[in-house]
């Protein structure tokens, strides 16, 4: 094990918040393992670069000699929104989450050791309870407190309804952490309100309460909004080699820095060193291409990370691929907009019927493709190289 | 049964409210019994009159050929108020709960068929429910609407905690009308907002909904508050015939109406008569023999009732108390007063120590009864005939 400021240290990088770092320094001190709880949603096994932000700072802990308990929230899941008001919250069958939980495992194992983490269901413990408990369980909140968190207070505000079982799913994401002793829980900026209420849960059963820690939630390949499948600027863990290396060689320089504190597990120093030779003249590229190969090796390996390496500088480098090219911000007035509007706009032809006459040609490339279709339509949310001839570049953002 | 036009001007006598009317008058064609609903706390088996109003609209009911259900909530009384924010809703062991049940059977049964009346525990169907169901029933109503409960809402706005479970009790009593599949649910004007709450569920489990009937809350002895124990302005169905007699024949003459409407059987025609026969001349303290009969009647027996008047014109009108005396109602500055300065504040003595004076010579009479106990003192609530010497007579409520 580290020392304890090393320790804490790594624990630190990239978090958001820590409640409250006094008491997880006593925790620390120690010298015991210490359970990490993170609570993960059934519905969505399909994860990209954003959840794995969570998932990497579990990582941290159980290098650090910690017990990782990776929480499928299958009580709730297998419950979803009986109201029917959210058609994200469907009920899932107990294979579906069977499955989905043996493609997380699957997906998080790229990234956390499965000797020494621990896969927890919590339909284990809530299964068997009973309305009454579930009764006693809510008389621990007040519905003041409760309407207290941001999206409650929000809906009620704008008389949009909430269902009375909404207030119980904190409670019982909260029991959770009574449930599995949990010493630190780690969750998003937006579960903030939730863990506390796993804090205070813990408390009112005379037990140690948990230190929450949150991590913020990473922004997508625009570097603006969050990465989210919907918008379509995400980096998912099962993209292929080539895709996933395009894909963050798109992102800016900026964004490259956040992704590098947040997604790889190279030291802070190394990366601090990364910034002080690009100041003295290194080209950004060659370390992006570093964090490139990181995470292609990751959910992948070193081999693919290497080949989409090669298969990029042939596209791009060798094809006479300028390392500098404008970057382009276009605002969509629709979701979506064709090729040929979009080159025009992007002041790469001087007309659409150029365009359409350039596509005809072979001579458009997008991401280094050549574009055959003149039909083409482009979304809000992507991120894309476009070249126009030899010699026309742009790297732009569909906002 | 009765023609349905009868039937219906029964089930009307002295209630407040039905929802909806037309339903019920549907429900009534059927021809077929219907199944009434009321629900009780286990808590409190001490029954007053003010409790009866809805036993005997139960009784109306099963006069009519309905199948009656007596619901005891013993599923919510046995887990109580956990939040321990109320200390009127203690947990109840299976043991009290059992005992309070036979207590409320002795007593129910003194107006109420026992052959024809169900006694049903809610613990039978929510007993074996589990956390899930709790949460999927939370899930049919919004927090919007629960907050427009009155009591919900000044507490609300006045910060006063609601606990997110007394949200859920409301759910509770409403699934009872579910497994109870209930055609009618009788309940005070106070519980009308729960008994909606019945009819909703059994809406969203498209069977058809009951109707909901409610009862005033019946006024206690001085007229004005609602009957209750902590008032001390009760008639307690134990309580012994002399007592209630008395305690019947201190109620005002307007009074008297109204208990004649929720309290007694006779019919309302008979009843009406009664009002004419005054206005002819009778004297209305016959006509309250009468009530005072039937209620000793029916919780003691007929002869106890016959004794008790007889008691009761031996100490009082042989005894030369005039059937006309001053009404007297003393705001009390305490919640006790002494009886020397009661009888000088009603003004019949001059002085507390004339009063100290004429009870020292046997001269004061309470209720018939000669007092010596010069410390005397008189709670608050209390309604009494105070006698000083021959002549000199009040009827006298403290306040």
């Amino acid at each position: 094990m580290n020392s304890e400021k090393d320790a804490m240290q790594l624990i630190k990088r990239g978090c958001d918040e820590i409640l409250l770092e006094a008491e997880l320094q006593q925790k620390l001190s120690r010298e015991k393992p210490l359970r990490i709880k993170a609570g993960f949603d059934p519905t969505a096994p399909d994860l990209h670069l954003g959840h794995t932000v969570l998932i990497n700072k579990m990582r941290q802990f159980q290098e650090l000699g910690h017990h990782i308990m990776f929480l499928i929230g299958d009580f709730t899941g297998m419950i979803g929104d009986p109201s029917g008001k959210s058609v994200t919250r469907p009920p899932l069958s107990p294979e579906q989450i069977q499955q989905n939980a043996l493609t997380y495992q699957e997906q998080v194992f790229k990234t956390l050791d499965p000797e020494t983490t621990e896969i927890c269901f919590n339909s284990t413990w809530h299964g068997p309870r009973t309305s009454a408990d579930m009764i006693r369980l809510a008389s621990r909140h007040t519905v003041a407190r409760m309407l207290e968190r941001d999206d409650f207070s929000k809906r009620y505000k704008t008389n949009q309804p909430i269902s009375i079982h909404e207030f119980l799913y904190p409670l019982v994401q909260g029991w959770d952490s009574v449930e599995m002793r949990a010493d630190v829980e780690l969750g998003g900026t937006d579960q903030k309100f939730n863990l506390l209420v796993g804090r205070e849960l813990m408390k009112a059963e005379a037990m140690e309460p948990q230190v929450i820690l949150t991590m913020p939630i990473l922004e997508g390949l625009d570097g603006v909004q969050k990465m989210s499948k919907s918008l379509n600027n995400y980096i998912g863990i099962d993209d292929a080699p080539n895709d996933m290396f395009g894909k963050i060689m798109s992102i800016s320089d900026d964004l490259m820095w956040r992704y590098f504190e947040l997604l790889s597990f190279r030291p802070m120093q190394e990366i601090e060193q990364f910034r002080q030779d690009i100041e003295a003249g290194a080209n950004p590229r060659d370390i992006k291409f570093l964090l490139a190969q990181e995470i292609i090796s990751r959910f992948h390996d070193a081999a693919a990370a290497r080949a989409a390496q090669q298969d990029f500088i042939t596209r791009f480098t060798k094809g006479a691929m300028p390392d500098e090219m404008p970057e382009i911000r276009l605002k969509l007035e629709h979701d979506k907009i064709s090729i040929a509007a979009l080159l025009k706009q992007a002041g790469l032809t001087s007309s659409t019927s150029e365009s359409l006459r350039m596509i005809q040609q072979g001579a458009v490339k997008l991401d280094g493709e050549k574009i055959s279709e003149r039909g083409l339509e482009l979304a809000r949310g992507s991120v894309l190289v476009a070249q126009v001839g030899k010699r026309k570049f742009a790297r732009i953002t569909l906002e």
